[in-house]
């Protein structure tokens, strides 16, 4: 049985450009199971495709070949490889710093690149500006179908040499928990920190009890509240917001049935920093 | 041969969670077809989380299982259940109103709540914020691979307790039908009624005939014109306004090639009233 | 083994329109690959529509079967028909221009007109608005079944009778290429033209030389300056126009990482005029 082959782009599902993909990849065998991680990556966001492949590369299984096409520089010299996770599985992406969190988080056994000479749609045309069809998706087909095997992508490169982005660690200085924002979650306006529940858990903050929340963006405090650690959104009021263990086992702040992105103008990235700390006891006199 | 298994939430396609229920699924079993009904149901919006599943599973075949999350209460105290409908359908959903207009325009036969000392995915984490991903599609896939039946999805509950959500049925008072406006053909911007075809018929209009529309909302009239009981759009001009019979068998407001909801600011819901009424014969003296 | 059956419309992805089909075409045949061209085409659109499947049709192997519905005659006389390419792909459409590009780029063999006596879904309602769901995918997952072979579609008709939209060829005049954008790559807002690379390369232009290029709506100069003629995206920096050829083999002009569209406000059709020619030589004295 073929693997599930995965795909990823910032094309969106408005022209053809998927759709060509799924074509190319059915013809190289009728068989494939094809789907889709998510089309609506931001326009050449390298790191936001990285974070949804760390979301949900480990809840397929494994042997599952991923594709991924978020690729500013397509044309250019930059490497097209195949990257064997250390939970086995498999992903197709220009080396440009896609596999930042999978490489942190999950680890990569072994690298190839691909040799194009094999690897590439028979006749794709003069045009150098749809790799992800004509050499992305082709390979990943072949390596799901069972065509090639991992050495069949093309020779090994070392698994340090490929591109990473700078991430900032969350830290704990005794008192708080400072940590960044990371991504949104889009649809519910929540902000998805780089803080580990195992690092929260250092405040001994237990459900219920308040936290003292701080956001920054590196010119100004936009944010400083209380807020209930609540177990799930259902544990606080509708409007109240609220921090929470993320489905990455990550903190995170939301308002119930709100946009906490939306009401405080939040951003994403390394410039956005939040702090955790346990709040005060509050006294009346 | 599996059932299909079909997906619905308020989570849209932006990040990777509709992603991970695919691969919690595949996981399940290699096997299993999975499509999807929507993902874009409005933020916690259980109304039209029921009106979507009445609009389409009659159009899939016998045995299919849905799973529908839009859950604004995940994490509370409220139920998980599976319904198995009357015409043969399995229905696994927060018991939060998502079955209201299938319990009452198809029927119910058959509820049980999930056990999750069974049926949870393995190790799902300490998030309490994904049943989605954990629970509902975990046993969606099941009980579509035929690794559980339905009895094996947890023990029995009365039909009659599940929540529903309340609903305005629409009346006929010898010269008028009044109805309300339950939901809007959201790429067309048409008006969808509560009131059947069968309703309408007692006004003895005929194709080609007019209708007085009176549209409503509590506070003001919005709208009211003679418009043609058109057996199609291609029956008026294009930018005329028509009524006619939509694909749930219920009168529909439009304009050809226009957006009604967007000319004259319709919304939906209880408090958006409807009357036709056979147009008065128009006499200039 | 059965055909990939491939579907395209106007619908969006919002309601249950679009799961409907997938329901009934599973009811036809359990085992029917399904998969998307894409349901974004903007409402009522045929030039867009028609212009999808000539950017993905080849890319599908033989034997698959397309169904398009941008439908704003449903319910009028326009017929309803399946084409055969010259390719061996399989379109089911309203006849109205939907084939243009297809019949005129790739070619069509044969046409039939739907017989609804026989292909139509059993109890398909008093609806006359949903054509989409109730002929078109229906004979389309009887043909990609093998249920039905091309003959059983129903009667043929002349391919010459087929409705065509207006098209303009790009021309080259000694000096200049002159064409229309025909459409937008939306999510990447970069120009798609008429202009073949056959045509452009009688220019004389290498890539990395500069060309002219001039945009114009009828009503004004709306763009003219000097531009990369540029392999890829990589080949300029960010932020800077360039000519390149795109994914069908026609030149485009775009901006690296920006939106060429938004930036200038270029339109679509046969009023928006590009003009091409090799850039002169500057002399500064």
């Amino acid at each position: 049985m073929p693997q599930a082959l995965v795909l990823q782009s910032d094309f969106g599902h408005a022209d053809g450009a998927v759709s060509a993909m799924y074509g190319v990849a059915l013809g190289v065998s009728p068989a494939l199971r094809i789907c889709d991680l998510t089309h609506e990556i931001p326009q050449y966001d390298i790191w936001e495709a990285s974070y949804r492949l760390i979301q949900t590369v480990g809840y397929w299984p494994e042997g599952t070949v991923f594709v991924s096409v978020v690729d500013p520089g397509v044309g250019s010299a930059r490497r097209s490889i195949v990257a064997k996770t250390s939970n086995g599985r498999y992903i197709v992406t220009p080396d440009n710093g896609t596999l930042t969190h999978v490489k942190r988080m999950i680890g990569i056994d072994e690298v190839r690149t691909i040799d194009e000479t094999v690897n590439r749609l028979a006749g794709s045309s003069e045009s150098y500006t749809f790799y992800g069809r004509d050499v992305y998706v082709y390979t990943g087909a072949r390596l799901a179908a069972g065509i090639i095997d991992f050495a069949g992508v093309g020779p090994t490169v070392d698994v340090e040499s490929i591109v990473e982005l700078p991430i900032i660690e969350s830290s704990f200085d005794g008192d708080c928990v400072n940590g960044t924002i990371d991504v949104l979650d889009v649809r519910f306006g929540s902000l998805w920190t780089n803080i580990p529940k195992t690092e929260f858990d250092r405040l001994g903050i237990s459900y219920g009890q308040r936290v003292e929340v701080t956001i920054e963006n590196g010119t100004r405090m936009l944010y400083k509240n209380f807020l209930t650690f609540a177990r799930s959104f259902a544990d606080v009021y509708v409007g109240e917001p609220l921090v929470y263990v993320n489905s990455l086992d990550c903190m995170a702040v939301a308002i119930n049935q709100g946009s906490f992105a939306a009401a405080y103008g939040i951003g994403t990235g390394v410039n956005w920093k939040i702090t955790l700390r346990k709040a005060p006891r509050l006294v009346y006199e």
